[in-house]
């Protein structure tokens, strides 16, 4: 299988490095709207974009790395015309017409488009799903972290005063506790997360200031338990250079003629790097779409649709005989 | 849907607590190799099992509610041929035979038989499928418990002085931690598990020969570290009435070019009625079942084979909006 990665932001390099694990696949490339002689890859060879669709018969599987903003919504019904695509589109109240666009797309062009990989959505939905089709009595808990938030990250550094800044969201291990336990709690936003904020403070600075912004910022942060850590950046450079995130997803039901025994289902992911494990979901992703391709499939798919064998480069008779 | 189930102990009790869940779904009733008359369910109509064939045409799924050891082998080729079938059977080590000896029955009766359907085989092996394609290079560990092993409860009974007695799984805290923390630990089996017996001895028994006689007794419990309590019955079925079980599948892995990230995927199942639990499962793949064999499909399915959508009884669209 040929993969080949448009956009090479941390996705992307997460993308080059998944490729290498997976003996079954290989990297044409990198593509690029930038000029390709200033993108620096790992080992991938690096085009221009326009000669992307020249070389539809060297590429199996496009792998879409863009934003969900304004890229994705654009790309992805493009491209999938002309090849299979994988995109990790997580903008959650517009899959619905991501994928109608997309599937129209896909099928006037005879291509599979796997939208919404990852794993939130991705594997975290398809926990969902798994845990809502075997208790159909119950309840749903999703909780993120800890791991750090590229949106309220950029909330921080968009304060006055600040100079760069870093936000970790922080499930509160009481309520994590209550739900493993089985005890269905009903849980605010507040009871669920924390978030913890480190800031670089521009020189002189008000600091109390900074902070009472921050913690009063609606939508963000002002409905949590926030709290701010003045750092430098030499410390925030070194402490804080990771990506790590994960969470859980809980489901919690009844069974029994009269709901009298119950049940607890949690999916946990503990990541130190967050776009490339998204990576190596999407490169699974992959595997899946070229197959369902070569039998003759098309249209715009999710991960809901997909046998788990499809994700495998193992035979039926080797899962089954190691896996099962 | 109109269910039927063959086999009424614990499983089958189960299937018909799960199937009254389930709006989309009817039980035609319960088929036993008993006296009908001495068979005493919660609702559904008793029949025996010698008029199952002539009521083909009222049953769209044949829940298979048997052993692993003799029945199913037997069962589920038998009667593959004439239904859509879901089973249990839970030998890991003879899949491979039973999944042949199933498809070649299931696909001449072009009807859809679901094998080995449950949690360990079922969920935890789909848990093992999906991270091992995500993580290629990675480590897998499974945790059972804590739960009642019914094997080595039959075992207990089976020692000389004992009148009844129940056996639970626990695996080791610290092991869960490693495992959890990403250091990859090399486990023994006596550091993975611990057994723990709850023993009602007969009247004059000989305690110390009863506990030596259990610690050291070989496969079951000669390579664990095992407590034996004494109780007495009444203690026993007031305690340790239940059927709880569950367990855990991790797996641990790195990304990067050079291995730099690990990550840590974790399914729990945390259980107060494994039959009950198990029973869940199937239900929610009879409906699987029944789709693929009215989509023209036929043959031997395993969880591997099935799209997650076809265990809901929502549409695409709601699943899309609702929990991807």
């Amino acid at each position: 299988m040929r993969l080949a990665i448009l956009g090479y932001g941390n996705l992307g390099k997460g993308i080059e490095a998944a490729v290498a694990q997976n003996p079954d696949m290989e990297l044409v490339g990198v593509f690029t709207r930038r000029d390709p002689q200033t993108v620096k890859t790992a080992n991938a060879k690096v085009y221009h974009v326009d000669t992307l669709l020249g070389m539809q018969d060297q590429i199996d599987v496009l792998m879409l790395c863009g934003g969900s903003a304004t890229d994705l919504p654009k790309q992805t019904p493009e491209y999938a015309k002309y090849f299979n695509v994988v995109d990790s589109f997580d903008t959650h109240a517009r899959i619905p017409e991501h994928f109608s666009a997309v599937d129209a797309s896909a099928k006037s062009g005879k291509h599979i488009a796997m939208i919404s990989v990852g794993w939130d959505p991705g594997m975290f939905s398809l926990n969902r799903l798994y845990a809502n089709a075997i208790l159909p009595d119950g309840k749903d808990y999703t909780f993120w972290g800890k791991g750090v938030s590229q949106g309220h990250s950029d909330a921080i550094r968009r304060v006055e005063g600040v100079q760069d800044g870093k936000q970790y969201t922080i499930p509160v291990e009481s309520a994590l506790e209550a739900v493993r336990n089985g005890e269905n709690p009903d849980l605010t936003t507040r009871q669920k997360h924390t978030r913890e904020c480190f800031v670089v403070p521009k020189e002189g600075a008000d600091l109390a200031k900074i902070e009472k912004e921050i913690k009063e910022m609606p939508n963000y942060f002002s409905d949590y338990d926030t709290t701010v850590h003045f750092i430098t950046q030499e410390e925030l450079d070194r402490d804080h250079a990771g990506i790590p995130h994960g969470g859980f997803v809980f489901r919690s039901g009844k069974t029994g003629l009269h709901g009298e025994n119950n049940h607890v289902i949690e999916y946990r992911l503990k990541l130190d790097s967050n776009p490339e494990f998204t990576a190596s979901v999407l490169v699974a992703y992959a595997r899946a779409a070229f197959r369902m391709q070569q039998e003759g499939q098309s249209g715009a798919r999710t991960v809901f649709d997909v046998p788990p064998a499809y994700l495998s480069a193992m035979s039926g008779e080797e899962m089954r005989a190691h896996l099962l």
